[in-house]
């Protein structure tokens, strides 16, 4: 479709940058949705700790992946890559967990995700 | 502060389920928010295919984190995490993208974040 004139060019280029923009724009809310979703998470780890609740939920997780596979779909978004990043995530809730129960004395409160 | 009682638990058990509640939702916008993200870099993937356009652009992959690091340390989330993440979800992009260029015999346009 491109002659590679110059005009073609610079409105793809700009064109670009509008996108950019929004990928700025969804990755801004992306790291404070991550942010919402850590301090949820460290919340369930100290009321797991204070009321001696089992420390996971293997039901839990994975009701979560089937949910979030579903959701994926519908969304078209790989299914697969929604799983391998719920697991990135819970990876660093779970370190999260561990370092808040090694600082504090409460192991066994490592799980909820 | 927990005597053990079942009517605590009961209640720590309440207040778990309205915050699994929370991430739940939390999860469903971060799947939906990837999966726009992913159509602006699919769509910056054949942009640049069809124009010729430089396919990667270290500038601008250094500005992004140094962009979500900041994000991340005004919403008390770890910046370590945050470029971590970001780094993840990089990689998915070009493999996707070198997924398309294989597919579609146009390599070397594989890596807009």
């Amino acid at each position: 479709m491109s002659d590679g004139s110059f005009d073609e060019r610079d409105a793809a280029m700009s064109e670009l940058l509008g996108i950019r923009s929004s990928i700025d724009n969804i990755d801004a809310a992306l790291i404070h949705l991550l942010a919402e979703r850590f301090k949820f998470t460290q919340q369930v780890g100290r009321l797991k700790a204070t009321h001696g609740l089992p420390p996971s939920d293997p039901d839990r997780e994975r009701r979560q992946i089937a949910r979030l596979r579903n959701l994926a779909i519908d969304a078209h978004l790989d299914p697969a890559f929604a799983e391998k990043w719920f697991n990135f995530v819970v990876a660093e809730v779970i370190q999260h967990h561990e370092e808040l129960a090694n600082g504090a004395g409460a192991p066994g409160t490592v799980d909820e995700l």
